[in-house]
């Protein structure tokens, strides 16, 4: 008990500090290492078999849409960096250069990518000709990296895993179309399989994407109030195609530019995994994302029959389908139902003497630690029906959590004592300037999350200067 | 048929210029483009698909064997490169450096990761700590920069793909039986699913990896006889947990340091599935590794029935489990021929009006162009029979060539003859030191692929010096 006891004193507790909670769990479910390397942290087994399982079920996605995978170089030369102007003003103060190569200093630095849209349209130039040649539907899995000085796991780091979409297409109705495809497809996934329910909208001109005529976003609330951004996607027009000469004949064999998109969604959304779904005692996988779904946890192990009836179970359930362990191990069953909260494994199945004796185990939930008795014999239809019924439950949960905490303010007034007293998202109207939308930031930190594709009307004028109100927008402290 | 010619003439024949040959290959079949970063290449959707279906065989396998995936860095601080002396040596020469982050120059500079063993040992020396911690049995899909100075697509560019093994052991035959478990299922994997027989071996101490105290590898023979490393397999025995401190309490409670090995296999296999099954016409992919196992082509696609026909063959094939697609393009039945030869894709299934007539269709076979007419009900167990015999065939051809190329050189003279005369490998028998290793270099410019496992004796001293004969040798003109 005094073993246990010390594995869950290792968490801070949520309530007395969110931030040292979040990055305890991470350390202790072992989910990431830090590094020697400033800003880069170590994806562990546990943390990177998350991200696997996050692209695997996106991969399949996106190609179901149409998406070919390629991988373009890591280094972009200065000088292709520089040939959007919004878009080198956005990266170049965060990038990593290489300045050295082999022995010989370079002619040109490189910087290693931080995005890659740059070396896409230097690469689709060649390749799109003719309206036949479109339209081009691209996405690369890859790592990069931006000079951030602070890290937090998965949250901000200087190098983190994505993917990265870039298409480019013959009308600009095509490229709206793709971007919002892509935006839905992220939506669907995240409330899908993670069980996070989102708030979809488009970024203002203050907040969207450098080199961009519209971004759109994914929104998701934390456990601590605070809004994460989870994944956006880009409309560039044509912008970059002219900065980049990018043109294909038409129908009409005229010379015209091409539209492009760019999509992305990286290791970050597995920060809002754990702070949507953890508790004190660890995280919380859903189900449908878990690398292991459930471990079998003999009790009395030792005793005759107990070991090979665990692994019995976990034979059968892995023939199943199911993603499943045996705890074998010599610690005692205490530490081991510690370790699997800890580590946030969907159920643990129980099995010792007396159950094998009535012929059943038994499965215990990680969210709400029910535990469920069960015939052996229907242990797969078990198993799978606990599963189902915890990942619709905990997608309920965050989706009353987002409702009671998302306010409505009227006024200026009620906007900062929301922020003061209650936190979360703040829907209100604002009048569309960007002045008024820094001078909000500057007064309480509050930014704009999104303006939501479903919109309603609070007020006529804005909630900040008083004049007439353009939208309704999403307001928050984010992450 | 004058646009068919076009196509093929494009690529230049093999025995006029190898090398030309195989850069027109990879970049008409589109595999690969080049880019504007020295050094660096575009991999190409059909490129990075194949890499994509390496990654999935290989990773499963990995996977079989207790590897769990993991992501560090891309980045090595100067100071841990040069912790290891021998590994430092081999890798500072050709690595690129990062002197700039953000705004500012560091004070220390980091390299990009030409390979991790540095970074493995520094995290793993965090976790390990005793028996219980070990083995430690990781691997990573990354990307590595070397900074070469030329690039042939897949053999040889600065970034490349590949995935890396790190594992740490508790004694040194447990190391060792890692390395060789590794090399093993490289070599399953090459020859079962690219369809490339392999000489199986171990390196000299010159050839070996920087630190290691062994180095394994495949070795495959191309189609202009010249060897291509395909694998290696490492043992780095104590050298770098003793360089880094990687020690941990054994059973009696002491410390002592653990015992590693490194494994990796890259893109460059891509290149021997070009060079060992390619053709004038184009690339050959064997079908369990091709990323479209069949085109369906519909012949005078105009008349009615044709397509859907075409179209309901592709569903029934997807159905049965085949990759597959359906070229329904308005391009002339020849040209998309072409298209399917020069992609290397398995097979193509030729359908038209008379075919329909008769219930039937054509299978035709990219490496020997053979037709096989099959009944329509039973399409989907020709296809599978064809691609079987076509798997198997790829291999036994190509274990001729490699029979057929691989000569006994008894003494000095007809070692330069066969060099001369024949190419391909050549066993001899070696002295066992390394001046007489480069001797033979500097000669000839044969080096020595490896000691095979299997070992001969065809004489009593070595080939090119004359003294004692310690193994038997594979040499030959390497990529």
């Amino acid at each position: 008990m005094a073993k246990e006891k010390k594995l869950v004193e290792a968490i801070t507790p949520m309530a007395e500090d969110f931030a040292r909670w979040y990055t305890d769990v991470c350390v202790k479910a072992e989910l990431v290492s830090y590094s020697n390397i400033r800003g880069c942290m170590i994806y562990r087994p546990r943390g990177y078999a998350i991200w696997e399982n996050i692209q695997k079920e996106l991969d399949r996605r996106f190609k179901e849409t149409g998406v070919q995978n390629v991988y373009l170089p890591m280094l972009i030369p200065e000088s292709l960096l520089q040939k959007e102007k919004d878009h080198v003003e956005g990266f170049a103060p965060e990038v990593a250069w290489v300045t050295v190569g082999g022995q010989e200093e370079l002619d040109e630095r490189l910087c290693v990518r931080p995005t890659s849209e740059t070396l896409f349209c230097d690469h689709v130039k060649d390749i799109v000709h003719s309206h036949r040649d479109l339209p081009v539907v691209y996405n690369q899995w890859c790592s990069v990296l931006r000079w951030e000085k602070s890290t937090r796991p998965f949250l901000r780091t200087a190098e983190f895993l994505w993917q990265e979409g870039h298409t480019f297409h013959a009308t600009a109705e095509e490229a709206e179309e793709r971007t919002i495809q892509m935006l839905n497809v992220y939506a669907d996934f995240v409330e899908e399989c993670l069980a996070i329910p989102l708030v979809k909208g488009q970024k203002t001109d203050k907040e969207k994407f450098a080199g961009a005529i519209a971004t759109y976003t994914i929104e998701a609330l934390m456990h601590d109030c605070k809004a994460l951004q989870s994944g956006t996607s880009h409309n560039f027009g044509s912008g970059f195609a002219e900065a980049f000469g990018i043109t294909y004949a038409n129908k009409e064999n005229k010379l015209v530019p091409v539209h492009e998109t760019s999509w992305g969604l990286s290791t970050r959304i597995i920060g809002a995994i754990i702070m949507v779904h953890g508790d004190d005692s660890g995280i919380i996988l859903p189900p449908k994302i878990a690398p292991v779904q459930t471990t079998v946890i003999p009790i009395q192990q030792k005793k005759e029959g107990v070991l090979e009836k665990a692994n019995e179970i976990c034979a059968r359930l892995k023939k199943a389908g199911f993603s499943v362990q045996v705890d074998d191990s010599d610690k005692s069953p205490g530490w081991k139902f510690s370790e699997q909260e800890i580590q946030g494994i969907p159920t643990r199945i129980e099995i010792g003497p007396k159950d094998i004796e009535k012929g059943q185990a038994v499965i215990v939930r990680r969210d709400t630690r029910e535990k469920i008795i069960t015939p052996l014999e229907e242990l797969e239809e078990s198993l799978a029906r606990v599963h189902d019924q915890m990942q619709k439950d905990m997608y309920d949960r965050a989706k009353v959590h987002l409702e009671n905490n998302t306010h409505i303010a009227h006024d200026w007034e009620e906007f900062n004592q929301i922020l003061d007293e209650k936190q979360g998202f703040i829907r209100a109207m604002w009048c569309g300037e960007t002045e008024c939308e820094e001078a909000i930031k500057e007064k309480n930190g509050a930014t704009t999350r999104c303006i939501p594709f479903v919109q309603a009307r609070h007020a006529d004028t804005c909630v900040h200067c008083g004049k007439p109100a353009k939208y309704e927008v999403y307001f928050g402290k984010a992450y």
